[in-house]
């Protein structure tokens, strides 16, 4: 329908882009029941959860995500040490197409009046000799990019997928109904060195090189020669942030150096440490205070060297500078530290936010605020990371961010058949689960405002850990690829190769 | 017995490396039986046999190679486009640590008459402050990184893992037998630009270097920015070199092309293209002519553009000049014409070398030629593609390789008892395959000298060149690996994820 519709970019004043209106359906293969254009931002927890379970056949779906796929966090830290295959961990968001339109950019303006967003392809501009711009083949006449538009975010996080350095030409999109599910940044404090130096788990893109990091330390350290000295340095582990995150990743850490690594170098292995350090007084800050004391004696009786109340303030390649303890060297350091808002939620000055976090603030029934009108946007939802409901926060977290994709995929879907759908979301706690190695973990839900307050440590716990994969967002093809890798990799034992 | 025993590097004059000899048993666990020092350069289809049957408990042996695994080439094809996963096409070098000594390292000079390699580490090295080199350790005060020695190579071809810009101490080994098994480099016939803008299929890198870019195209294509001449210009895949790995890339893309890039990009899955380009008048010149017509029929049926008799002279970034054609352009260029020598190699003159490839000349024990007796090296071996017979040629294949390293293997343990082991290497040929697409494959075996000369093509050479890898160098982990993933991509499709 707009195929050849196209905005004038000297009308839309407020867009530093160059206009193009696409239509949603230019690639898309079949005729829609619906012309109601939904455009989802994102395909995390809330994006890729919503672009399951939306109704393909009544809405006309744009999904817009730097990444094509959907990565199932908390298998990575396994990923990050060969527990798992990279593979196993991700969902394309190609499994939707031709039904739904997808494409691999950044959407970095919304303009809520035009109800248009304006999107940076996130794929590498072409060849400079492709002869670009053809006149005349239904496209418009393309003028040449113009500067990217300036962000000033209240923190400058890291995003794993950052935009290019090149400019290039942007796309609009016209909606109808607009969700916006773009996530966070990792949070750096702004402290020198951390973009640079450290290692971040929020994408398998992360995990890879933490995987092939590890490896090659060993494989550095093997060099006949390096001194002894420098071994030590180069098999000192440093994890930064005691959240699930951080406390998981060392446990899958510590499983392989008292395994594979332990096996295949003994010397080396000796030589290895693993340091978790947080600001905080204790690890695993969000679960209840028993658990938080089991999981750190357990850490401290397998030789985890816990350092909280330490305070990180400069990262060099190699080492790092700590209030409390001066220089210390290491062969990698990972870092999380929690959530930084994302550029594209940090530049939009339409909606309210949340004075801590910056998210944007939404109702009930998860449309954004509006600042002007102080009202709702009935046909604009913010979910995830990005979103806050305003006067009950809640954790930022996959599951939360899961259950508000499925509230508003429910919705939208009585939407689009006329029907109304008043009920606001209601968040329904099924615990916290974190691994802390050697086959045991801790399950967290003396916090649910429902049912039965437990808790649980242990082998069971881990049981729990397990088998809580099974029932959520991984396709089939991932349900039987996941515990054939665990499976696999327990009898012969995780690969070594390095590449 | 070497741990503290160093030479001087001012004693040994053609060395320009930092020396320090390292005993080759530093990192090992256990106590050898025997004190004889077996070095194997290079974990390929040689060196990797090689490390699988020797006995480890007898000699002491120790492994050089850039890669810390070992690549299933035949396999590579499948992994860059997901019809196989990368890992199970590697195997690991680690798994026989710490009976034998790895280390992940360049041998770039051999000193015949003292016995001792001379290795550069391929792991990047320290950070620039950590203390390198602590005096007092047990080693000895290491000087300065020298020049890395000048390389006249015949032809300076593409290796997957290039020696890095950085200049790093070397080490010095002793051998009491060395193995020669460093194979060779990517033959560019010093075209301009293939070496920057060309795709290599040699390693596993490699190959997911491929997968990627082959779904960048895709997705780059998909942006709306672009025009459909600038599509058909990403779509069209290059392929230079009718070989059997050309013919087998060419395949398996267009199997990937028609089943799940049809299925989620219809539209441009249309303006995809195959070219197949060679010099030889026929593709696959090295198998039998009815069955070259056999594939180049199958081929243009299926409407991949084979191009023999085409001369690229020179490569840029998307692009290319043919002679016959004129600019041709592409989304991605796939390389694959045969083989250069290794740098090592190159700088060996010492060993008599074949004269059209510059491959070290052996005799029918595999042993090295000396320039300057004329006699072959008792202690010295040559196998794989950096290694001839002296007047018995035979192809640069995996399968000679494995048969020349299964021979030696042989050998060795019968020597390191005491044996004699007089007998002659004798290749048998079993047969090349070549899988052509559509689940058909091209089997010939019309050139063996013993047994019988058969020919086949379809799906019953399909099922000859599957059942064909589970009698090969592959693990249990991967022989069950395999075909799952084959199993798991032919019913879920490949995955189009992105990473």
């Amino acid at each position: 329908m707009l195929r050849s519709q196209a905005l004038n970019a000297k009308k839309t004043t407020r867009d530093l882009c160059v206009v193009r209106v696409t239509s949603a359906r230019n690639f898309s293969a079949s005729a829609r029941r619906s012309e109601q254009h939904l455009v989802i931002l994102g395909s995390g927890w809330g994006g890729y959860e919503l672009l399951r379970g939306i109704d393909k056949r009544r809405w006309n779906v744009t999904i817009v995500s730097p990444t094509n796929y959907f990565n199932f966090t908390p298998l990575l830290a396994g990923c990050a040490v060969g527990t798992l295959e990279f593979r196993s961990a991700v969902e394309p968001v190609r499994r939707y197409t031709p039904r739904v339109n997808a494409y691999q950019a950044w959407c970095d303006n919304i303009d809520f009046k035009q109800r248009t967003i304006c999107c940076m392809p996130a794929t590498p501009p072409l060849p400079s000799h492709y002869h670009q711009h053809v006149i005349g083949n239904g496209h418009e006449h393309a003028q040449a990019p113009t500067e990217r538009k300036a962000l000033t975010p209240v923190e400058q996080g890291v995003g794993t997928t950052s935009p290019p350095a090149v400019l290039q030409e942007r796309f609009k999109l016209r909606y109808d109904k607009l969700i916006i599910a773009v996530g966070a940044y990792s949070r750096t404090f702004n402290i020198p060195g951390v973009k640079e130096h450290a290692y971040f788990l929020k994408d398998i893109k992360d995990a890879r090189r933490i995987r092939s990091r590890i490896l090659e330390c060993f494989e550095q350290a093997n060099q006949p020669t390096i001194t002894d000295d420098d071994r030590r340095k180069l098999l000192h582990f440093c994890i930064v942030g005691g959240g699930p995150t951080g406390v998981e990743f060392a446990a899958e850490l510590h499983d392989l150096l008292h395994a594979e690594i332990k096996q295949h170098f003994p010397q080396l292995a000796r030589m290895a440490k693993i340091s978790l350090y947080d600001v905080a007084p204790q690890i695993l800050g969000s679960f209840d205070v028993g658990l938080q004391e089991w999981a750190a004696r357990k850490f401290t009786r397998k030789g985890i060297n816990i350092l909280t109340q330490h305070h990180v303030e400069r990262v060099e390649e190699g080492g790092m500078f700590v209030t409390e303890q001066g220089e210390v060297n290491f062969g990698m350091l990972v870092w999380s530290t929690g959530l930084a808002p994302n550029p594209l939620v940090s530049s939009i000055n339409e909606i309210e936010k949340d004075t801590r976090t910056g998210s944007l603030l939404t109702d009930e029934h998860l449309n954004v605020l509006m600042k002007d009108s102080g009202k709702p946007d009935p046909d604009v939802w913010a979910i995830g990371d990005a979103a806050i409901i305003k006067g009950q926060p809640l954790p930022a977290t996959a599951q939360v961010a899961n259950q508000k994709a499925k509230y508003l995929f429910k919705k939208l879907n009585r939407i689009v058949k006329g029907k109304s759908h008043p009920t606001e979301f209601n968040f329904v706690n099924a615990g916290s689960l974190a691994y802390i190695g050697d086959w045991q973990a801790v399950y967290d839900r003396t916090s649910a405002a429902k049912g039965p307050k437990t808790k649980e440590t242990g082998r069971l716990a881990w049981l729990l850990w397990r088998s809580a994969y099974f029932t959520m967002t991984l396709s089939l093809k991932n349900k039987i690829l996941v515990p054939t890798y665990w499976f696999m990799n327990w009898i012969f034992g995780r690969d070594l190769s390095r590449f």
